[in-house]
């Protein structure tokens, strides 16, 4: 049941949580163990970006009226009340979701991707965009954003995803993106892979450091960021700061508020604006894959975003860059690290966290399918699994929660995984704990001063 | 850019349009020559919908408590202007559509779906439904609503497509549904098939006649009509009565008004509304592919609407039910037939008929994702050719007209198609004049009285 939607409900102002926080978000740091400037940052982000990455003291950031507009076009997302899964798991709970999926790509990933192709704009000499891409969702995203501005846009590919998911690719290319598988020969970085295994299947982490490589070597590019940063989680507010709305208007003090994580920005837009308003306590649960389980087995140490160690060095629970996760439907959660903001949060123990395997994951999105009539995405079939979870354990309690989580994207971009669904032919990956503890050997050794 | 959308658009009833039709609309008809009566059409049909069929005098249905309130889980549906197409082409013309792509299922299939699992409820014994689908978007819209009412759902698959696009044998699967692929060895039609082809790749008419067999030799089950019937362009009235009221929002009157046509479904329910106020000449136009011009190319003609003549006679523009269309990434608009009512329409010269190639619609299609940032499906790939072509018609004669087209599905549900707009391998099919012939040859005779 859709709660009704109110065109009121989107927000003028994005919300920046850092002012709100009584502990430090630690800054970005270059290898020489030195804080990151404006300066450093500036060869590869855009200007308007790199203020928002650092800004400490502004809660809340204006949204461009062009990126209003344009978010006018499929915002304010529908909240929905999952009563029938209610009636089908007879439970006193009360379920909601909020669904990105009616964006243009089909994904929150539209969020940022529109200011951040916006504020490309605002520089002086810069044309184009370039970024890494898995299996395509963020990609699309910002194929679609740059079109809206006139502004190129460059994506390197993980290479196995680029031969597989086909279609993340043509979709890419026909929105006009040049879409370059990576590991390429394009780059330093790509070579170097190449030469050590010249059949790589690639990693999010090395198309990162062959996007990174770019940006910094031209003049008219700047990279841009798909999730981790702060400035990608203050664009994705706008989720949080609808829903809470949404959810007042339907009477419904969250209880417990739940999203799967991959980098962390569709579930910190999700929570921080619940964060700051809560007038008592709510468990907020960032479920995570079992491939990949950065907050639940990484250590909170300063790591590199990117395979090579070309990006920045970020301050956040980590399985160390050199890891690479296994394959598994749910790619958007394959990544070694997450967010500095929910790495912090974690930290402070203000959010709990919480990881499946494929296998659990299954059953729970089959369940919330046929009764809702609406097919999780692989990713979000994570956040289900905790939800029915959540659900079952107030049966058991007799105790009616409000339970709410995030539908970050619609399934359709990655049907092969009904597949797996259906046959369950899924293999749960054995123990990551001797390829984790490799991978944390290997993190980088930051000075102190 | 989206019209201001109201919850207040979702109208209480569906428009007949019959009895504001000053021609006939024949009635559906037995091989013996004699029309069906409601008896007749029992023993496949649920009573509701047999009623809705044959009505010829009542104007408004209302729409059923329980239908509506799932309808507003996604209706009313959005109507956008594409102020960036009409830019990017230099038109003086105003563009507008349409989008059904925000459905559970992605497409305006679940208008009429929703309402046949409603109404199978009301018939004492049914307990299931049975339908035939070719890429899987009907099939994957009638799985979701039988489980909102409880309901199972059997489908017949076009042998090829559950072969090769599994990704909509999969989410049928996930939610619930048995699927065969079509022809099977489980009834007599999809037998005879096999046995002069065991390799036969299927055809929507062979899989519409194997579900035709088990609708009647079964008292549990009733057979579902995707698209053709006038129940089901009464049900996609939704589209045209919201959009009615969002363009008089908007203060735009359509002076042109587009939409792809398979079975013709989504072009009635989006044309019959307009059609009944109209106070000043509309250009109505159904695009059809040139693989399967039954508009253009066909016979009006009493014909079946499955491939071994289980289903009623129809009076349609028809290719013959013998004529299997070729291959196109359009799966959804390769039929024989079209709705008797599109069909009259065309016949009394109020709406015209356009058909394009593959080949010819893969720019448009790329024009509009660049503009617009969506790219629309295979299906309404066609619409969106005749669009472009009146916009720039427009331009030549400096004239400004409201351009009014329905995208009637996500694309996301036909990603493969991606690649022939990227590679345009496309080959557009040779002269299909020598296989009409054929099937026109092989029409029912039909005696007269």
């Amino acid at each position: 049941m859709r709660i009704a939607q109110d065109s009121k409900d989107l927000p003028g102002k994005w919300y920046n949580i850092i002012p709100d926080l009584d502990f430090d978000i630690p800054l970005p740091m270059g290898s020489s163990g030195y804080p990151l400037s404006y300066h450093d940052l500036e060869p590869v982000a855009s200007s308007a970006l790199i203020d928002q990455e650092l800004e400490r003291n502004i809660q809340e950031v204006s949204i461009p009226r062009e990126v209003a507009a344009i978010y006018s076009d499929w915002r304010p997302t529908p909240l929905y009340r999952a009563e029938k899964l209610e009636q089908s798991l007879g439970t006193p709970a009360h379920i909601f979701y909020k669904y990105e999926g009616v964006s243009p790509s089909g994904g929150h990933e539209m969020n940022t991707a529109v200011p951040q192709a916006y504020y490309a704009t605002l520089d002086e000499g810069v044309k184009r965009l370039v970024t890494a891409t898995a299996n395509g969702e963020w990609g699309i995203s910002l194929a679609i954003a740059c079109n809206y501005f006139g502004i190129q846009c460059k994506i390197y590919m993980v290479r196995s995803s680029y031969d597989q998911k086909v279609h993340g690719r043509y979709a890419m290319e026909m929105l006009g993106a040049e879409v370059v598988p990576s590991p390429s020969d394009k780059t330093g970085a790509g070579k170097k892979i190449l030469s050590q295994d010249s059949n790589s299947p690639g990693s999010l982490g090395i198309a990162l450091s062959e996007a990174f490589e770019e940006a910094r070597s031209r003049d008219d590019t700047k990279f841009s960021w798909g999730t981790v940063m702060n400035h990608v989680l203050l664009h994705q507010t706008v989720i949080g700061l609808e829903a809470r709305l949404q959810l007042r208007r339907a009477d419904a003090k969250p209880d417990i508020i739940i999203s799967s994580v991959g980098g962390g920005s569709a579930f910190g837009g999700l929570i921080f604006p619940f964060y700051k308003e809560r007038d008592q306590e709510i468990k907020m649960i960032a479920v995570e894959t079992a491939a990949a389980p950065s907050l639940s087995n990484g250590r909170y140490a300063y790591d590199y975003g990117d395979a090579e160690g070309l990006s920045p060095l970020l301050k956040m629970y980590t399985l160390g860059h050199s890891f690479v996760p296994p394959g598994i439907r749910a790619g958007g959660l394959r990544y070694h690290g997450i967010s500095p903001l929910i790495s912090a949060l974690y930290r402070e123990k203000q959010i709990e966290a919480r990881s499946y395997t494929q296998r659990q994951v299954i059953a729970a999105a089959t369940d919330f399918a046929r009764a809702e009539g609406m097919i999780p995405s692989p990713e979000c079939s994570y956040a289900v699994r905790a939800v029915l979870d959540e659900a079952l354990d107030c049966k058991q309690k007799k105790k009616s929660k409000n339970i709410f989580f995030l539908m970050d994207a619609s399934s359709n971009f990655d049907l092969a995984a009904f597949r797996d669904f259906v046959d369950e032919v899924v293999e749960d990956q054995p123990s990551l704990d001797k390829e984790v503890q490799t991978a944390l050997s290997q993190l980088p050794e930051v000075p102190a001063h």
